[in-house]
């Protein structure tokens, strides 16, 4: 289970976790009023922001991982679709805009209940960037440069060292890939 | 906003929707322990059985749109990857082993905070499927048998007529698109 659930959000009451009938999993129910409050997975919304050879890379300001590197990526909100999802962490965590988005990588963190949409897209120019709220820095890096070793999430260090070999290739494919470790 | 958030899940204080410091989105929020509510996206995963040039579909047996047609569907579960999600709903609605699944459609329903991942798959054979407990029949129809006119929502009637249409073309193609109605 992901959370702690106690109290029922509908009345108030605390919540008895058990199986609802003609369903097959423990949910959080409330014995007074019958609510049943679901937990289902989270999309984690993220971009690989380019610039010719460049990747825009930001330093964490923010727990968990704070001082790692990563690409700009969070939770998507509801109102939002997934692309829209993607611009606004690039924009609230590397000030940056961002075109010709495509998704790149669906990531599975199952465990941890966790979707991962990370798209590639072209920065509208190389100074197009600057340090976000929850960022500690942002830098436009060649490949050379990238802190594979202080990277912040096992899904982003493995979509960015696909990305960069895919570079070389000339070729870019969309895949779908599932692992138990956010880092 | 989506559902009806009255107490703090975390204590059972009745929350306030506000805007929490360093965000810019109203939460609900209670004033007493200071836990902070999210709601987020969910992701509804599916897939379009096929066995030749049929197409398994079923007849809902539940609310929303009940009595009306779709492909099987539904909320992704924490613990599965969206393939297994997928699978899942495939065998509960339609009691159908699906194999070769490829991820053919992204909808964003953004409105409702949902997004579809629709997936293609095969069938194990021609009569491996049955009438799962949230439906009131399920069939495997030609096009020309597919009641386009009782489907139960939008993104799938969509989904599948760029179906049907690629496959006369011989060729599918991966799609993200994004619309504001469920049905």
């Amino acid at each position: 289970m992901i959370g702690k659930i106690k109290f029922c959000t509908h009345c108030g009451h605390p919540v008895t976790l058990a199986i609802p009938r003609g369903d097959n999993r423990e949910r959080h129910i409330c014995e007074r009023c019958d609510f049943i409050q679901y937990q289902n997975p989270k999309i984690v919304s993220g971009c690989i922001p380019c610039w010719g050879n460049k990747i825009l890379l930001c330093k964490r300001a923010i727990e968990p991982r704070k001082g790692f590197w990563t690409v700009p990526a969070g939770y998507l909100e509801i109102g939002e679709t997934i692309e829209q999802g993607a611009r606004r962490e690039t924009l609230e965590e590397a000030c940056a805009v961002v075109e010709s988005l495509d998704l790149y990588q669906i990531y599975n963190l199952p465990k941890i209940g966790q979707v991962y949409m990370i798209f590639k897209g072209r920065l509208k120019g190389p100074d197009g960037f600057g340090i976000g709220e929850e960022s500690l820095d942002v830098k436009l890096v060649e490949e050379t440069d990238i802190p594979w070793d202080k990277m912040a999430f096992k899904v982003i260090h493995s979509t960015l060292s696909r990305f960069v070999e895919e570079r070389k290739q000339g070729e870019f494919s969309f895949r779908i890939d599932s692992t138990d470790y956010k880092w």
